[in-house]
């Protein structure tokens, strides 16, 4: 039994709210269960330097929780003056995984930034700013074509995240902050609708695990993206 | 008339709900208008170096806007590596408004942060983080008397802000931000439900202003704060 | 009566020495009492990007504190590595007052930086800097008119600043180093010699003031400029 | 055919060599082909705040790169003043790894960091820090060892990593910087010689990949981390 | 004939004004010619972590220059966030000449921080910085015997410091900032009353300078320092 | 007699080891006893911007020390964030020390820039860090002759330096970490192979030394210079 009530297959409760951020050309609000992060995108005319005169696109991310956003306090990054590792790492992360489903010739020299803060955080948000952040870049494709600045959304596939670990020696969907603090592994897989894999990160907290252990996180990943790819068509209103 | 439709003294549609950040003592996510901050304080056992061994506690804020809050996207400070001016500005004044409402010597040695974080902007940011960062307070100093760590909240009362301008030559309440960018002055006022003054600050922005026109500022922010401390004492269910 | 022996009404003893910063196109050391602050304004044959093909010209400042300028040693702000809240409020202070007297149009696109340097601190630096720093820049623009950089000197007026507080129950003027550590409100006040406002800056320290106590400072304020006023004009020559 | 003539399976030529770093507790120059990296642990007797009183002891790890140990010059990340997000990355992922067979209980209440410096650089380089740094930590217990300081060396087993990726639409084992600049996706295995999984990070980096190419990286990486457990054997005299 | 009209050997016109700091423990005032520095004593009772429980004290320097001390603006460093490679190298050199002559035994565990800050720079600010600030180091000394706190002065004797250059061929004494910028080689010596060397900085500006010239120059800076030796005891009055 | 048992005209055994650093345009690993230094040269086809349009070119150096290159484990720099005083000091010199020697004009507009990075450290890094890398720099620019882009190599003659000190009351040649760490003085010497002097740093660590003690050092740095000549002209196969 999880501590949560939940099987061992079961999504927390999730919902994707468009609109949030008014100024955003696309934004999405990502609730799962306790875990909330608003996902913004913005439009700019140009690219880093070292993609100018190439043709191509740029979709990146920024990554960041407010301070009050977990159990206790931690500090405000921009008070200490730096970005943390993990912070880092998990914007990166983002926008990898976006871009490996835009089509970033058809999408020209612009660039995308994906800004994704966590307002309440209760383990999994660097998955649920992945899911979230895709339907605030649809929303902004969308509204790129509207504009007349874009011929057709240039986005070649969904792309959706979850995490999977295990916790009490079975593998388990989707954890939250009192899972994921006590489990023997965790991973965070990012997969398209169209079955392929985007990103997997797989680590052993206490001690490795085994190929079979693996695999049956593959399978709750799977099944728990299947879920995200079905509401993130509905927010988009598909 | 003013770009928004209001007359010179109406305030914009307000609205104060608390709870929203779920790990917080207290929280409140003011909005007024299409201004919109997440106030929540953190209570923390300890108070700074200079206070040791004084008895007293302290009260401090901190102020952050998401990057796209904004019409056209912000750098994120914690990317640059270092909060702006206006950001040092703005949260040294929360912390002194709220501090002139608080007993510190009731306090005891213990400190609590707001921080006030900037989901959406449109004018008056500084003022609607002050009158929801007063909530936010409020409740957590009510948590710590039902968790018998106090015995009475240590507040002397409410204190709360608004902006006032001279807007196309007329002195008018609660700027937004089209009316902020072209006002020839512009002023914030603090101050508590017992009629006092803690802080104003009047700038002209392009020429001088005389005395009639800042006492005019002054009566209309008399009679927006008025509202607004309604308003607190209806959120907190008073 | 005073710490200092002065009247409620009562200057410290003022001077505006020019030229003490030899390779400055115009520099004032300003004295009000134990305080001491050089201004020197630096002309720069650019503006800052936001003003590029305007036609506008930029006036800004900076100001710094020498570490010994105090009781005991302060940090060196360039060796901490950042300055702090309260130097970055000041040296926006200073730059908004001088600006609301330049005629920028008539100035063309050229810079201005004030550097505002306090070597002794007594109270009032900042105050004593905004005065200090209009005759440095009044002193340059008299220098560019010389060298045919300008037809004539782009100044709308005079501008100079002094504090008041409450101290003991009473409205004082020009507070000193112990009179601004124990007063119940402090406030700044930037005026020109036309008798308008260029920015009002009152705090209440402990407990809110009122709007009588508020119009004392402010008469006070006057009292203070004016005589600031004679002598900028003695310290120009006029 | 790979661009260096390699099998698919087939490792770059690797040599382990120990006692480099001449005051390090343990030290190791892991080469694989072009890539060349410092490994040197150093012991400090006392261990981060978060772990005092536990009895815990700590393993963690720093990594840099010279300037000049790329193609082209990078820029000197303390000239710059930060680490970059993927250093930062790097260095986790090496701490993780180490940590993954450490019995930190039976270490006691004392530090081991490896530093991990590249000072040739040919693709691989935070798979080859990770092989080397075990090395260069068990080195460092024998000596505690060997000192009385320790009564056993407190290792659960071996680590090594290896990096494989889909090159040319095939599997191919320990890219070089040639092959892993174009390869359609990249990944690093960390495991243990006990065959079980410490760490998967897999990467698309075009488009996404299948899980039966997935299960080909990870065979391809139980072969390449094979050999290098026995290499690893042999440079401890074993 | 040199561009000031002064001989090979003639110093420029020497003044040393104590007291300018006026809430500092002893403060010098030193003007060079056009160079103008401040030099400001502060006494902690403590010491670095480095000398806790030695029973020695310490003596340490800093280094500023004001934006506008130079013919064109310099960068703030508190703005730019980092102290220059230079002024470290400086504030690095006069805190190690002054230490040379202090018995820091006899001083006991206490620190004392010179800071020195050139509010007009015309060549030789490092060299003017330690004659001034041994001034200054005095009278903290003398100021400690005075209220108790040590029975003697801690100095073993005088230092100073001047400057020496080939310039147009031949070498002269104490460069001002043009013959400084065109010389072939810049010198500072750091020299005792007792004849001693403290520190030898030579660098060939253009071409390499051979032993002749070298002694020419040191020859130079004993008849300069000899002339400041007598200008820093009448300062002190003896 | 010595720690290390040479006699007080000896160097320690030294050697030059080319093309260490595989990827840059010339380099040299320097052993001089138990201190080791790689120095690489890396070309590029601009200048800084105070030299564009001059013709001149720009030779640069920048330094750095693996955090366990020391009997205890240094601070990594990167991760502090930013480089100590000693480390600018020590960049500066060597990359002044260089430009002695290089004709920038036959150079043409283009940058090198020598990092020269210590693996351990034994004493004397500076001078190892100028006597490698002129033999990394000599190797640039024989490849750009090579390649073409220059007609000669732009160099005027060796540069090559070594510490001395007086250490038990004698002078000595290239101290160890041993005997610096105890010195009375210290001193590095930058000399030319044409018998000129390019740098002179003395430093009198404990009391001041006097003008012969002086010589002596001189004389040693001559002695011990002629033999790293020899040593360079071997390493470069002339």
């Amino acid at each position: 039994m999880r501590p949560s009530g939940r099987t061992a297959d079961q999504l927390r409760e999730v919902s994707l709210t468009t609109g949030f951020a008014r100024h955003a050309e696309g934004s999405c609000l990502i609730r799962m269960g306790g875990t909330e992060v608003l996902c913004a995108a913005s439009v700019e005319a140009r690219v880093p330097p070292f993609l100018r005169n190439t043709g191509l696109g740029w979709v990146t991310a920024e990554y960041g929780m407010l301070p009050r956003a977990t159990h206790t306090r931690g500090d405000r990054e921009a008070a200490r003056g730096k970005q943390s590792g993990r912070t880092q790492e998990i914007q990166r992360l983002i926008g990898r995984s976006l871009r490996a489903v835009v089509d970033r010739a058809a999408m020209g020299e612009m660039s995308i930034t994906l800004d994704c803060d966590v307002l309440n955080a209760d383990g999994g948000t660097r998955c649920a700013a992945i899911t979230g952040a895709w339907v605030a870049l649809a929303l902004a494709f969308r509204h790129l074509v509207k504009m007349n600045v874009l011929k057709t959304v240039p986005l070649t596939g969904q792309v959706a995240a979850v995490s999977c670990g295990i916790a009490g020696g079975d593998a388990v969907l989707d954890l939250d902050y009192a899972e994921d603090s006590s489990a023997d592994a965790d991973s965070n897989f990012v997969l398209t609708d169209g079955g392929g894999i985007v990103e997997i990160q797989a680590t052993a907290e206490k001690t490795a695990f085994n190929e079979a252990q693996f695999q049956e996180l593959l399978n709750l990943a799977r099944k728990g993206t299947a879920a995200l790819f079905a509401l993130q068509r509905q927010a988009l209103g598909d």
